[in-house]
């Protein structure tokens, strides 16, 4: 009997400081909630989670893990868009994806960014308005990139290297959804901007889970995949990324606020159709399954609207 | 007597519906408020200005013009950054600044991001982290751009040009501080991209007023300047614009959402160091001057930090 209290108390300080798998649903009872995924066995893709430890508090703040188990009926993405300040993406990332496009390696990373507003959840559509979709001979290439996304929990400004990871939350996996007719043919003729071709509403679906840093671990050794209607089309590592995680936060530092919340898509792997001789360019009622190892999984499907 | 009430409720009428120059400002009592400008004799630059009245309420919602007239002590930018959602910004939009940089004219708006951070205030300086200045064979090419900024006041998705101005509270001018070594050397090698060489803290002052569009009417007639440490180095009119306020406003509304405080910048004329035989990049110290006719200034010093 005089043990229990004991237990408890490291039950509790556990649950406290080692959240494994953040991820925000809709329970039975209809209700939003944070929690911590708990993976049915045999698997580490919290997209098949179907029960979470509920999270009191802020993910981004002061939170804490209680025992309150709950069934989840739907995974949302793990923040709602509006915590998410700034989202920032990383082009030619991969060698053999630079390789692929016919581009040089970059010796410092390449940034651009998504507005807020093209988050999705992990499986809900992603909406190609007219203005997206084939038009005369207008082409709509609608691209596949599966990415690593890192999240900041701590402000940070002016940071180094290693002091990158203390200011990450964890890791969750993102599709960097690309129109090539708009990234590239009519980005910034002649030289591409990539904005128009990736900003639009819902096209950077993410989570479902943010893995936490401890879980993980080294973030350069995960297994990343992409699969189009259950045909694998990109199957790489994050190993092959040119600039790793704790570089990207450091350099994107630079003179510049990262705030909690915001997140980083840090490039795709070879294996996109702007690299194929004869692309199968995505169209509406493709079903996208992105996927990190040891993170999870989105599967969203392209739908004309 | 009976004359009065009337005349009261006239000037009421007029108040509400007829907000000329919206500001953010610091009184003499310390407290900030939102306010309509009073221009004193003379000039129509709101930064001259010294009196506003008192507005109460949401400028991007339901907000009231009283007749309490406050002395501005500090003039802020127009909106408190975190109400600004997302920034974008137009590239190579005037004929004059494509030929100096030797660029070809758009079909399309070129677009660009960047976050929310970089918002400055219309007379704060532009802090230059040691990243951004001269290192060995690095050269700081920091350089100005003055533009005309448009704001959202209501949401926009897919919609056509003749709709546009509904969306929109007014304009203000803005500066787009551009560190060319980072955007175009350094910024996606070979094809640049822009981010990493505009996006820092404090690197897009903005206001001081948001000028409506009843008050400006025609947004594409405006004088439009810069003078760096008193000397004028841009000058021309919005009337240069390839692509003007309606169409931008729609063509960034092509399925994606503009929410109410988005802003958008929208390029620069000619005058720029980035097409000069000898440039004279900017450095601590120097003072810029952005300017936009019958709207107002922004005066801001470059400071190394």
């Amino acid at each position: 009997m005089r043990t229990l209290p004991l237990f408890s108390l490291i039950a509790s300080l556990t649950f406290f400081v080692n959240a494994q798998r953040f991820v925000r649903f809709i329970s039975t009872d209809n209700r939003e909630y944070y929690g911590d995924a708990i993976l049915p066995a045999g698997t580490t893709d919290a997209a098949k989670s179907t029960r979470a430890r509920v999270i009191d508090g802020d993910i981004l703040g002061d939170f804490k893990i209680t025992d309150r188990v709950k069934a989840i009926k739907k995974l949302l993405a793990p923040l709602p868009s509006e915590r998410v300040r700034t989202v920032r993406c990383v082009g030619l990332n991969y060698v053999a994806h630079i390789n692929e496009t016919g581009q040089v390696i970059p010796k410092w990373p390449i940034l651009f960014y998504k507005p807020f507003t093209a988050l999705n959840s992990p499986s809900d559509p992603i909406p190609i308005s007219a203005g997206y979709q084939t038009q005369g001979d207008f082409v709509s290439k609608m691209d596949y990139e599966t990415e690593l996304v890192i999240v900041i929990k701590k402000r940070a400004f002016n940071i180094s290297d290693d002091e990158a990871l203390d200011h990450v939350l964890g890791y969750t996996v993102g599709h960097d959804v690309s129109h090539r007719g708009w990234q590239i043919d009519r980005g910034g003729q002649p030289q591409p901007q990539y904005s128009m071709g990736k900003g639009a509403d819902g096209w950077a679906p993410w989570g479902p889970a943010i893995v936490s840093t401890n879980v993980i671990g080294d973030p350069q050794t995960l297994g990343i995949w992409t699969k189009v209607n259950g045909v694998t089309m990109q199957n790489s590592s994050t190993a092959n990324m040119i600039f790793g995680v704790k570089h990207l936060v450091s350099f994107f530092s630079m003179g510049t606020t990262l705030l909690p919340g915001d997140v980083i898509f840090t490039g795709t792997p070879s294996g996109v159709n702007l690299g194929k001789a004869n692309p199968v360019w995505l169209t509406d009622g493709d079903v996208v399954e992105v996927g990190l190892e040891n993170v999870g999984t989105c599967t969203n499907a392209l739908k004309y609207v």
